[in-house]
């Protein structure tokens, strides 16, 4: 049976309410999965997803990255949150630092083997904890933005997946060039899966605006390459 | 039981000996697939693919597009062949039309469901075979050549997966690009697959020189998404 609880965390300063969720048949040390969600803050979306992933014998750690478990009223609230906290990617780093950290340290977890995922600003910051190098074995973008943080680069432990919409207008095809060569520099295994006439949000059944749609197809082989590729390299 | 037989097609000016294969214990019409080798031409390699695609429910047709069941004596053949047959485009679109047109006219072929896969020179021709407008539902590029003809463009009907190394010095960044504005225009529904520190010829276990090396992950990727995609768009 699937359990989802409140799950509260702290990095020092902050103190974040995320959501933990596992199958609750399953003992022993499993592989641990971070869900990051998009602008908006922590939602039913991502909670959703974080339970089939469980479902699928990981536990998952659903992440807020705002604090106190925030979620902004619409997009404009949301949009005005994210432009905040982007603007200080140290702090982005070590907020996702906080997440893995606690998820590593449950019982339940196996820490060799823990995954991110994120959406849209989330999958950016699934891509800002692989490039602390963190001791994480994969990574996942789902319409995420591509920009590097002005930090100092490191090789990346994680293997990284992007997906990616190529009309994105928040990623254009220059940023995914200029993503493809910092990848080159620091990622051991990357891969992007880029789609045709699909632009930013195209996981999200809801968004419907010019540049923002959602893709049925997208979403669908997105998801079928994402959890090969956790299986691939979480459950070895 | 998989029957794997030389099969003789022509364009009205040249005799070509193809394979087909399929499994004989299925009745019915079945998804047809045209399997398009690399530049040194059919070969036991595409050979091994058509039989584990039969195996899937697919009749095969491993294409000869140099003609007699030419089989270069080595690279430098291969490369003069090659060079020789895309100097002239419209002849590559007619031999492959043949190809096409040979496998869905057998009377085990379901006429409406083809799709097309080819390795290096063979993934441009199977993007060139989409690029008629032909009645074909998907079309695979693995390692392929993104270089669009000096013909008139036309709407395609197939889908379009790309599976590219992005290292590979035969399609550059700037080629991939150009490749995604013209898949663009013209292609109602097409994915790029790239796979990081990879070349050309990713698919080949006796790849081993500067830019063109054999990558276990990624013919594994590419496989597992060419089988997805193909079931999807062949099997409805």
């Amino acid at each position: 049976m699937i359990s989802s609880t409140p799950h509260s965390y702290s990095d020092g300063d902050t103190t974040f309410i995320g959501r933990l969720v596992h199958d609750d048949a399953v003992s022993g040390q499993r592989p641990g999965v971070l869900i990051i969600p998009a602008f908006g803050g922590l939602g039913s979306f991502e909670i959703e997803r974080a339970e089939e992933l469980a479902a699928l014998g990981y536990v998952v750690l659903a992440v807020d990255y705002y604090g106190e478990g925030a979620q902004a009223s619409g997009p404009e609230q949301a949009g005005a949150w994210m432009s905040a906290l982007n603007a200080d990617r140290p702090l982005v780093a070590r907020r996702i630092t906080a997440a893995f950290e606690e998820l590593r340290s449950l019982p339940m977890v196996d820490p060799a083997r823990i995954g991110a995922m994120g959406y849209c600003f989330g999958g950016k910051i699934a891509l800002d904890l692989a490039r602390t190098g963190a001791d994480l074995r994969a990574a996942v973008s789902l319409h995420g933005l591509f920009d590097a943080p002005p930090m100092p680069r490191q090789t990346m432990k994680a293997a990284v997946l992007a997906c990616h919409g190529w009309d994105d207008p928040l990623a254009t095809p220059e940023a995914v060039l200029a993503f493809a060569a910092e990848m080159t520099e620091t990622c051991p295994d990357w891969q992007l899966l880029a789609f045709g006439h699909t632009g930013h949000a195209f996981t999200n059944p809801n968004a419907n605006s010019a540049g923002m749609m959602y893709s049925p197809a997208a979403s669908q082989r997105s998801w079928d390459n994402l959890t090969r590729f956790f299986a691939d390299k979480l459950k070895v």
